[in-house]
């Protein structure tokens, strides 16, 4: 334990890179995987089970923890740790993506936006500065940076644009920030597909200074390929010493592509979100759980798995819960695919700090490859 | 451990009884609660944690099981128990409650009741015989004869009409029983709230000779005085050597009155529904969570209660939670709710073995007089 926020780089390989982030409420594993705990849960999950798959920390929404219950509300009990029962770290995004995507809800200036709550229609206003007020009353380890965030495909000129309001906004949340020990301020790298923007995101937010930095913009319709294409380049433009975070990735594929390519930390929905609807992630690919194919077979949804749901249940009855719409079809797959992702977060950094990231790729291609894959 | 079922009585206090069913799957502490797993699940709980609740036997209802995933299916998966991962007793009704409830989607005669699914619009036929082999091939440990059970208020004479025709269909699912040593075959005394009725239905089922004995016919709509008018006398009718089991059992009152009257085993969906509808039941009464006085508490539901749900969250996350529709509203009163209900039961157990239940019911009545009650 210690009473700062630290980032130690122990091995890499390629580009690839493993080591360990240090907050005074534990320690974090990188490569990281984080489960998304919207609502301040880790849906059809208890705690207790987040951290027995092996996750060291988890991401919060500003967005949703404002509206509700609300960060003073939070605050006034004892914090989003304390309120949902989660001793390690917690990183909370800035609420700008979850913003962004309201669409006609939404008034963006240069001060910040306005935008009506999705959940009773009031009328709130996030900016740099009160984003970095409701991160700290939430109480988070790790607070990110307030920034607009395009859709892809997009005009180059809006990106470019919009990615300048970003820089501007990275600066006004790091004064607001302040100074705050054992707590970190990470910025967000923008830029779109661009390379020249992407670089001058990075020197604009090195310039002011973070305690980590995020590849932002990315997965957000894009596709691989390109996502692949900035990733090629994007990690080497931050500071190699700070933690690199990509944000909203993604598919174990997307996951293994970007370990390689110099990314430290990741968050999506992915393997929440599949397990409530009767999708299974494994060393073989997607399963899908609701396909009759299932219904009478007696094996494990991985043999090789140690999860609860590989180790006390056969596919036939997973397929029956998920039909049958029971929420222990959501408990157990959920449960399964965060420890799949965990174990693949702990293969690749076991793999990194070995030197040997290029086998492990091909042993993850030549897994998924060899079968029980089925269309979805 | 045994290879055979029994029943010994420890102690008795008035007309409460406590004792212990021996199974080879495991012991039952009498007065027992069982859990209901409607569909080879207790909703929102995994089997682990149905058994840290401390309960010793669940429950599994014939009519779902035979329609999802099938019976022959179970079977061929290696049993009710190994396919979803509870190795302690299970009993099962008979599916002659259930179908019953069907109403249109029935027809009754003398052999047995034809329906139709409401899964899928399919064709069944149960009847003593198919309803015997049903709970054969899911491989329950304590197999309850097939009845019917008129719906109350009813005329006396259709009560006694379907008493009757119960009490032919118990003598044939004996028969068809056979001799299965290790698992046990429950017979329901029926007869309304008529004592002439009760006294005949017993006396019938005497006759033929059961494991165990169980009240049917009773939560179905007569309300608690009646029901415990009932139970006032229809218990002293059975074996007392034999366990009596009060089906379809209740609310907290309604069990510690139906142990009194020597009651020793009973199940309910109760716990587990309100759980998922954000209701609690404790020392001190029904909390309703979705109550917006929760909103800002920071006290647990219950600070004597152990159950993850009271050690690690505040009633203002369960509002939260209940709230925003999350599930681990669900999974956490549920929890709650079967904690309070086997600590309930344990509390009579120690009560009746110390000569104390009449100081226990006191104690019961006056902790839910005294607050946290509100109206639901």
């Amino acid at each position: 334990m210690t009473d700062r926020f630290s980032f130690a780089l122990h091995a890499t390989d390629g580009a690839a890179r493993t080591g360990a982030i240090s907050t005074p409420r534990g320690t974090i594993r990188t490569p990281a995987f984080m489960p998304v705990g919207t609502a301040a849960t880790v849906k059809a999950m208890l705690p207790d089970s987040v951290a027995a798959t092996g996750a060291d920390i988890l991401l919060g929404n500003t967005y949703h923890l404002m509206l509700r219950p609300g960060a003073e509300r939070v605050a006034r009990l004892g914090g989003l740790h304390s309120f949902m029962n989660w001793d390690r770290p917690i990183l909370t995004d800035s609420g700008g993506f979850q913003v962004m995507s309201l669409a006609d809800l939404r008034r963006l200036t240069e001060e910040g936006v306005t935008f009506r709550s999705h959940v009773d229609g009031s009328k709130h206003f996030l900016s740099p500065e009160t984003s970095m007020e409701i991160q700290r009353l939430l109480g988070s380890d790790i607070v990110m940076a307030f920034d607009e965030c395009p859709a892809l495909p997009a005009d180059e000129a809006r990106v470019a644009e919009s990615m300048r309001l970003s820089m501007r906004w990275a600066e006004r949340s790091k004064a607001a920030f302040g100074d705050r020990p054992g707590h970190a301020l990470f910025g967000i790298q923008q830029g779109g597909v661009t390379r020249e923007l992407r670089q001058e995101s990075a020197e604009a937010l090195t310039r002011i200074g973070f305690d980590g930095y995020a590849v932002g913009g990315l997965a957000v319709g894009e596709g691989q390929e390109a996502m692949f294409g900035v990733l090629d380049y994007a990690p080497g433009m931050l500071p190699a010493d700070r933690p690199r975070y990509l944000m909203g990735v993604g598919k174990p594929d997307d996951i293994v592509g970007a370990v390689k390519r110099g990314i430290d930390m990741m968050d999506c929905v992915l393997p929440s979100r599949s397990g409530r609807t009767g999708q299974a992630w494994t060393r073989r690919g997607q399963v899908n759980l609701r396909n009759a194919r299932h219904a009478d077979d007696p094996r494990p949804l991985d043999e090789a798995c140690t999860c609860p749901a590989c180790r006390g249940y056969s596919r036939a009855y997973l397929h029956h819960v998920v039909r049958a719409k029971e929420m222990i079809a959501g408990m157990l797959l959920t449960w399964h695919n965060l420890h799949y992702y965990q174990e693949l977060m702990a293969g690749m950094r076991d793999a990194i700090a070995a030197g040997r990231f290029a086998a492990f790729e091909a042993e993850f291609h030549a897994a998924r490859a060899a079968g029980d894959i089925e269309p979805v």
